[in-house]
């Protein structure tokens, strides 16, 4: 026991239980929640997020990267960066791999070294959480306006670099905490098109006495509301896709065919086993992509484009800038193939090499391709379980939904996600090298710790935990 | 349900529990186990050992790093090599840190981008679990011989780099499972000496009908036993410590002065707002230390000198090398402060930047420090609680114990390892910037993932639940 050499007038602090005991018991039951929330019926999304729409001038066009105002490429690199130095930049990267059948090529890679916040936050109304969503408009973003966090802001947008308005409700996330943190974990973004990318994950939950200011591009939405609207096309936004897939647990699976520790054992095995070797070099030494003054590009037209836009916005902290954005060629399958194991459905997550990557592989969902990008190649080459995804067996799709990916940095980047239903003549109790099998329990354990789950897995377990699928 | 295309005559597969529920009775069990265990009596460890030195020639000379057998510094860079490529270089590294006293230095640092083993094998017998120890001898050792786990090797060890002997029990550990794998991860090692070093740290129990093969170097010890031994200075090495610090829980500590999520936030914040930036330079390069023929050191004489050591060996994989090895300057200390907070014990934790870690900071002890690298600043730019670990109150002191760091690659890296119970008046429960309160109950759980708890931190973690220290 600790004797005070001074007596303290301060109350003897108490101690909290490590972990939220209600907390998964109310997720549930705000999952369990659907057709109408506090502020509206899931049915009138549509009509305000159009009335949003229609609410703000939102104007993108392409502009040849040589006229984006305050970008250029620099002398020496052709790296494509903003004169502040700040945002982001285009680089490239050379990447050697010791196995697979494309061993080392070079690309360009968004930089963006800075750390941003995804958050959302919490209130219960009436003994159900509710979410403050946000009507959001991203120049990337074919239909312009998605669902988004509360605040989905990079450094530079929230310190004064933008010299725009301030991010709303960004104080509940940053400085001296106003609500209650649930989640708050660093997550990595796609390891194919950034270069050690990270934000924040936050869910922070404020008292029902706390009074949020109201806001008509914000509205309170329940888990399970979200869930029916994972089920439409481009409507619920990457970002809100990420924070979700990091809250608190909501179902329990007990049972697994791997114990934890040896899933853990396997994807140590995994992470320790590829010798991959990443250099950042400049973007005039890229090799086999071209760069004009309007685009750079693959020179056989493959894998993405780097394009430039100019925005015109009349909600955002800053109303007209110009900015590149990076254009994948085609729509992607993110599929995560699953079976009932013992009753309990287990996903079979790949232990994916991408090479922007911190930390070499993180856990993917069984397929993740643009197929467009494998063509060319034998058959024998390209992923694996990609011909079922593409072709899935009849009355075995569970969820095919088409999402997109961050509005903010890639333009018309769509990938068609899937949940697959298969046996043990597609996917076998031993999966081939590179694929295990694991419970969304376990999934959704890692991602309370950043780099285990990719950012396309995280969708896919969002899913789940919001009721967009039944396994 | 699946309904499989085909019968299948494999049997249904059953899931088990995703975490091994009665593992922590089980280890506390054999931590209570203290006096003796199925081969030895502790007081009769000391006489083992000492038979186990007799029993094999092993010599270190200290040898001019110009003349090392098999290394050589290259051209061009600089950088002190093997001729092979592999095992380990030393190499430079230049950093510049946003904040702090020091703000950018260079220095040398060794590289080694390959993943080894450490690993301990566990056996119960008659109901205790007991841990198979190895009187293992290392260069660098003050004292030579040290008790290490099972197996400790580098790939370069269980490849055929050496062209030596096999590593004993290594099959347990790689390959198709022999046992029931407890903990698999990978951590870091000491940030300022290593650049993104990387261990396995497992634990792996076999059956009691496992007959694992008898050796006179190795010798079955209850975690009571270790805890004991870890009592004592220089015997339990580092790399022991570190896997005993990853065994699951031992203690459970239900409740905390901060929940898990806002602790794992406080860490998310730390590992955020460093601007760090960490470049690889030729060792030639390196501003403030030079390069003699007999070995690389400070100009001032401070942090540490890379020299070159002769081992002849008559128990190892390889009979006769030449290798470098780091030496520090003067004694380190490293202490946890803590508290006990409602009952539970707090320690004060410190998110340390360290050059070497892969991610900016990873959880230090409160104390970290080589004295002598600070008495030439001003006393208030030394670290916080420096002072107050070298000379701590009378009666506050619950562990005190020198232990070495890794023998393979470190010569006399000897630091004073110290818990110290302090209060309100030494260490506020709203701690000065990059310090917090954990339980050692929320390290442990930090401690099955990778990145989180440092390497100086889990040694004291060890000492707490092999029961060398009551708090």
């Amino acid at each position: 026991m600790t004797v005070s050499a001074a007596p303290s007038l301060r109350p003897a602090p108490v101690l909290r239980p490590r972990v939220a005991e209600d907390l998964a018991a109310r997720l549930a039951r705000s999952a369990a929640a659907t057709g109408a929330g506090r502020d509206l019926r899931t049915a009138d999304v549509d009509d305000w997020l159009a009335q949003r729409a229609r609410a703000h001038r939102f104007r993108v066009e392409r502009v040849p990267l040589g006229r984006l105002d305050g970008w250029s490429f620099a002398d020496g690199t052709g790296n494509l960066v903003h004169h502040t130095g700040r945002f982001f930049s285009v680089e490239g990267l050379s990447v050697t791999l010791g196995e697979g059948p494309v061993r080392s090529w070079q690309q360009p890679i968004i930089r963006q070294p800075e750390v941003g916040i995804l958050g959302i936050l919490a209130k219960e109304f009436d003994g159900v959480l509710h979410f403050l969503m946000q009507a959001k408009m991203e120049p990337g973003n074919r239909n312009v306006l998605q669902l988004s966090p509360t605040v989905q802001a990079t450094r530079s947008n929230y310190s004064t670099v933008h010299r725009g308005a301030k991010v709303k409700y960004l104080e509940y996330f940053t400085g001296p905490r106003r609500g209650q943190v649930h989640a708050d974990v660093l997550q990595s973004e796609h390891g194919s098109w950034f270069y050690r990318k990270a934000n924040r994950n936050m869910l922070v939950e404020v008292g029902e006495d706390t009074e949020a200011p109201p806001d008509e591009d914000f509205c309170w939405l329940t888990l399970g509301q979200i869930g029916e609207l994972l089920r439409r096309d481009n409507l619920v936004n990457m970002d809100a896709r990420t924070v979700i897939a990091c809250f608190p647990p909501v179902h329990s699976f007990p049972g697994a065919l791997l114990t934890d520790a040896e899933l853990q054992s396997w994807f140590t095995v995994e992470r320790s086993r590829h010798d991959v070797d990443i250099r950042r070099i400049p973007l005039d030494e890229v090799e086999g992509w071209t760069r004009g003054e309007d685009v750079v590009e693959h020179t056989d037209g493959r894998y993405f484009r780097v394009v430039g836009v100019r925005v015109e916005a009349g909600n955002r902290e800053v109303s007209r800038w110009d900015q590149p954005l990076l254009e994948p060629v085609g729509t992607g399958v993110t599929a995560f193939l699953y079976r009932r194991i013992g009753g309990i459905p287990h996903l079979l997550v790949h232990a994916k090499v991408e090479a922007g990557f911190l930390d070499t592989v993180e856990l993917a969902p069984t397929v993740q391709a643009n197929p467009g990008n494998w063509r060319h190649l034998p058959p024998e080459d390209r992923p694996p379980f990609l011909e079922l995804a593409l072709d899935p067996p009849a009355g075995r799709v569970r969820y095919a939904v088409v999402h997109s990916e961050e509005g903010g940095r890639f333009l018309n980047a769509e990938s068609r996600y899937l949940f697959i239903e298969t046996d043990d003549s597609q996917t076998p109790l031993d999966p081939p090298p590179g694929y295990q099998w694991a419970t969304p329990g376990q999934l959704k354990a890692l991602t309370a710790h950043g780099h285990y789950v990719n950012v396309q897995a995280r969708t896919l377990l969002s899913c789940i935990d919001a009721g967009a699928v039944q396994l």
